[in-house]
C-alpha cells in the first residue's frame, strides 16, 4: 500500500502567555516547558507570540541591548531536536548595528527553516525600537505544507497575507502582541484573512500587562474557510488545532478565489506615487 | 456663527427582505414603500440588495427579459425625488446585448450619481446571467461624503474595496445576494474591510428562499473601526447608522494605515502573469 504523506494532518499549536521580560535565559526555559507540552498533546509545531525572548515593550536601548543573531537562536534549535517539533516565536534580531523585530521558523531538526523581519511597523513603539525593516517575505516548507510568517501589525494591511497567499502559502503563522483598543483584528480580521485567502493562520498573542500594555489575549487558529478552529480568552493558554491537506484543498476547488482574480485592476495596490 | 457642512452627520438606511422576482412594477412599489420609512425615521440615504429590481437567481433568459438601460430606472429617480432620499440599489443592466450585474446610485434630487458593474463574477450562476462584466470603479459624493459601490463577491476579495479605499471613498455600499455556507463573509469579512479600509460599510442581503436560493440575511453596517453598528438577522429587516465624519477622521488619525502601507512590496498582488 502507498501512503501519500503530502495528504497527513498536522497538529498546530500555540501559547499565548504574559511572556517575561529582558530575560532570554527564563524565556528559553519557557519555551522548552510549552514545547514539551505541545509536543505531548500530539503537536508538531508550536507558535509563540511576538518578541517572545525577550518582550516587546521593552524600549529602545533594551531592545537593542537584547538583540540576537542567529547564533543567539542555538537554545532554540536545540529545544526543537530535542522534542522534536518545530518552533515559530518573535525576538529582536540583531541585523549590523541595528535591531529587527524578527520571527523565525526552526524545524523539528533543528534547522533554521525561515526568518521574517516585520514589514510594517507600528507607531511610534516599533519605531523606536526597530530601525531594520523587512523587506522580505520568504516561504518554507514542512512536512509538504507551505509555511509563511508576518508579525502583528503586518496582519492589518490585506496585502501582506495576499502576497503569501499568492506564493503558495498554507499556513501563515503570526506571533503577535495586540493590545487594546484593538479587538477588531484578533474578531474578525483574522478570520477573514484566512478566509479570503484560504489558508490555515495561527495568531499568537502576549496576554495580561507583562510589559506596561493591556494585552487583549484572543489568540486564534483558523481554517481556511474562515471558521475559527480554537481562540483563547484573555489569559495564558494553549490552543490546539488540526491543520488537514484535504480540507485545504477542498475549500480551493469549491471555491476558486485565486482563478476569479482580476489583478489587471488591482494596479493602484502597488502605486508608490 | 458658520456650520461647518461638511461635519454633518448623515444617517443611513438599508433594508434585507425577500425581494420580488421578475416583476419590476412591483419592485419599484417595494423600494417606494422602504424609501418612505426610511425617511420618516431620518435616512438619507437607503440601501437594497443585489439584483433588486429582478431578484438575483432568475437565470440568463429572465436576466436579458428584465434588464434595463438608465432609462428603465426612472421610477426610482422619482421615489428619491418625491421622499429626498438617495437610493442605491442592485439591478440587471442592459449593456448593448449583454447583461451587467449593476448598481446605481441615485442622489435625493432623482439624479444618477454613480453607476457601478459586477467586476468580480461568483461561479456558474453570475456567468451564465452576465456577459458585462464590470472594469470600473466610480466614486460619487454625497453630502460631502464620498461613496463607492462593489456588489457581493467583489467584496470577499481585499483589492477592490482597497482600490476603493485608496481613491478616498468613506461609505462602501455593497448590495449582495450571499447565501449558505458564506456565514463568514457575513459576520468577519464586512468588519475587516471596513477596519482595514477606515471606512463605513453598508452590505445589505436577500433573505429567506426568494428565488431557489437560500440567503443567510446578516446584512451589516460597520464603522471605520471595525465595529459592527447593526447587523440583522435571517428575516426581512430595515438597519440604521449615523454616518459620522468626525469619526471618521478621528480613526484615520489614530492609526495611519494608508502613511503605514508599504505599496513598493506589494508589485505581485497586481501581477497578471
Amino acid at each position: 500500500m502507498h501512503i501519500d504523506l503530502s495528504f497527513r494532518l498536522m497538529k498546530i499549536a500555540l501559547y499565548q502567555g504574559p511572556g517575561l521580560i529582558n530575560n532570554i535565559p527564563a524565556s528559553f526555559a519557557l519555551m522548552a516547558a510549552k514545547a514539551q507540552e505541545a509536543r505531548a498533546q500530539g503537536a508538531e509545531l508550536l507558535l509563540l507570540p511576538e518578541m517572545f525572548l525577550s518582550g516587546y515593550n521593552i524600549g529602545p536601548e533594551q531592545a537593542k541591548a537584547q538583540a540576537v543573531t542567529a547564533e543567539g537562536l542555538a537554545p532554540a534549535r536545540e529545544i526543537a531536536k530535542a522534542h522534536n517539533i518545530a518552533l515559530a516565536f518573535g525576538y529582536p534580531e540583531k541585523v549590523g548595528e541595528e535591531v529587527a523585530n524578527s520571527a523565525v521558523l526552526i524545524g523539528p531538526n533543528g534547522g533554521i527553516l525561515l526568518n521574517y523581519r516585520k514589514s510594517h511597523l507600528f507607531g511610534d513603539l516599533d519605531r523606536a525600537m526597530f530601525k531594520a525593516v523587512g523587506t522580505e517575505f520568504p516561504v518554507a516548507e514542512l512536512h509538504g505544507l507551505k509555511i509563511g510568517l508576518l508579525i502583528c501589525y503586518d496582519i492589518e494591511f490585506p496585502e501582506p497575507a495576499r502576497r503569501l497567499a499568492l506564493a503558495g502559502v498554507d499556513i501563515l503563522l503570526i506571533p503577535t502582541a495586540q493590545m487594546q483598543p484593538y479587538e477588531q483584528v484578533a474578531r474578525h480580521v483574522l478570520p477573514a484573512r484566512a478566509y479570503e485567502n484560504q489558508l490555515y493562520t495561527a495568531y499568537a498573542n502576549h496576554s495580561g500587562e507583562d510589559d506596561g500594555l493591556s494585552y487583549v489575549g484572543l489568540s486564534s487558529i483558523c481554517g481556511p474557510n474562515g471558521v475559527v478552529l480554537a481562540m483563547a480568552g484573555l489569559g495564558e493558554e494553549m490552543l490546539f488545532a488540526e491543520v488537514d491537506p484535504a480540507h485545504l484543498a477542498a475549500v480551493r476547488a469549491a471555491d476558486p478565489f485565486f482563478k476569479d482574480r482580476r489583478p489587471e485592476l488591482y494596479g493602484s495596490l502597488a502605486e508608490t506615487k
